[in-house]
């Protein structure tokens, strides 16, 4: 089968695609002929990673596509069934093995191309508003970078699962345009306004319940202004660096906030397979309605995976970038 | 009655011993015959604090004492019944009134002067350990500051409620012997030896579940190398300063750690009842068997309160000092 690898950890440049055996599913598994897989900030930071040695991994964290073989105890989910889900490694390929427990069944009205682009997005919106955040019904939440593929689908659950009154932060026009379609209360253009005069005035001086914080060092600050007294602020992303010069342990302790740092890639599977259940538990029929969808910015052929990734690092994408297999 | 206010804020030179009404109890309320009053670093801070103005609050959060009379819905409270508590404020009298949800009955085999020990540490261990930290049974835990007053009450909890691994610091010799001695099982004198090398040692390299941090900036990279996958990180003092000057935001999302503000003192009167309750349910048959016990470092009586400030200042104490108004 093809597959997208790396001849060595480095550049776009770096990335070649091989030939290589279809993978053998284990006990449990499933192997999946892929039909889209999305493209993750992971996937490039993988392909940079020099402490990685040889062989280096097929790259791809998320796919959909078709089941060919069940190794598992879920005889409900026979060849031909419709999935997506996260892998640890190997989507970019034409087929990939998955624990049975971490695949969601698409229903007919979802694509592969939307389907590809629900698993990274919507599970990590969900963990971080829900499991990590702990947000309750009708309290406020600040999601940052609105525009982005987790920001996208978190705005989207904060507004349908839990009525949130809901501040996002974004910089051009027409994200700020598609932040409010997708359920913002207030879309704040950062290059425009100080999102925390805006969130202090709106909330008459509350602050926020719930930060989603993909920017970290350069929004300290801020954020920590518009922090509610015991809010909780995840700290998921650093795209506006990751060094903060100046922590006052004495503000957190007076706001009694909570920090929480997350990562989804690396977490095990059997908390990947929790999150999925009470995710499609919880949220999907929402999907499945066409209420809440993931929101794809392109789609990119198998063959193109360099322009895949020179799109999400020039930051290009309001919503998913997905590498289609489909004929 | 007697009382302790300020005559304005400032040094111990402003603390005032002055003559004021016996306060009536509301609704829900108990009257309480003062007989011993625990000193807390929040009674420093309130003497000191310029934000304040008049007039000034008596003095004191925490009591033990008899009941005189009880306006509340619990008739087992009888007049006379020995009870210990949090108060709001009021503490450095002869008589204080306080909600009676929120006292804990006193057994005979506690005294007041323990009884008046008890509330601030204990309860504060509590929260500290379960309710923000988490602790789950067998896991390992950090308490710095081990000889402090919640120090030598979480070291105790810890052992006896958790079973935990306990990894303590302090510096003094007798200090060191006594946090091994409530159940510390690594007390380390963080003059001689790096802490976080021990841990790392003794735990494998695996780290520790929780942290109790009274520390605050000067051990800021000594308890983040210190800190297991998924910590709780509760910072609750900052004896080492309050300011980080360099945090960075990626190890706390690789370690995915949880890091929680928190101060007691400020939280709601239902909170307070609520914790009062958990501990006297979960943990108070541990005092009561005298498992565990309030440490008591000084007994000062009630017309040398400066005395008692000036030990607190000092960080003389090993434990409670505990202000006594008996005959």
């Amino acid at each position: 089968m093809r597959a997208w690898t790396i001849s060595e950890p480095g550049g776009r440049d770096k990335l070649i695609q091989v030939d290589c055996p279809i993978p053998i599913p284990e006990k449990e598994e499933l192997l999946i002929e892929v039909k889209a897989a999305g493209v993750n900030r992971t996937d490039v930071l993988t392909r940079q990673n020099r402490s990685l040695n040889e062989p280096y991994p097929i790259l791809g964290v998320e796919i959909s596509g078709v089941v060919v073989e069940n190794k598992s105890e879920f005889p409900s989910i026979l060849p031909g069934t419709r999935v997506a889900g996260l892998v640890n490694h190997g989507g970019y390929a034409e087929y990939v093995t998955i624990p049975a427990d971490r695949v969601i069944v698409l229903p007919d009205s979802v694509s592969f191309i939307e389907g590809a682009g629900i698993p990274e997005v919507f599970l990590t919106a969900y963990q971080t508003l829900y499991w990590l955040g702990g947000l309750q019904r009708k309290e406020t939440v600040l999601i940052h970078a609105g525009a982005s593929g987790v920001g996208t689908a978190a705005i989207q659950l904060a507004r349908h699962l839990s009525d949130a009154t809901i501040f996002t932060t974004a910089s051009r026009k027409e994200k700020l345009v598609q932040t409010k379609r997708l359920g913002a209360d207030f879309s704040i253009n950062y290059k425009e306004a100080d999102f925390e005069e805006v969130i202090d005035r709106e909330t008459g001086g509350y602050g926020v319940d719930v930060i989603l914080d993909f920017i970290g060092a350069s929004y300290w600050e801020k954020n920590l202004a518009s922090a509610a007294l015991d809010a909780r602020w995840i700290l998921i992303g650093t795209l506006g660096g990751s060094t903060v010069n100046y922590v006052s342990i004495s503000s957190i302790m007076s706001k009694r906030l909570t920090l929480r740092g997350t990562l989804l890639t690396p977490r095990t599977d059997n908390y990947k397979a929790a999150l999925t259940k009470e995710f499609e538990k919880k949220a999907f029929h929402l999907i499945k309605d066409r209420v809440i969808r993931p929101l794809i910015y392109s789609t990119v052929p198998f063959d193109e995976v360099p322009e895949a990734h020179r799109q999400m690092e020039n930051n290009e994408n309001t919503g998913k970038i997905i590498i289609t297999l489909e004929d």
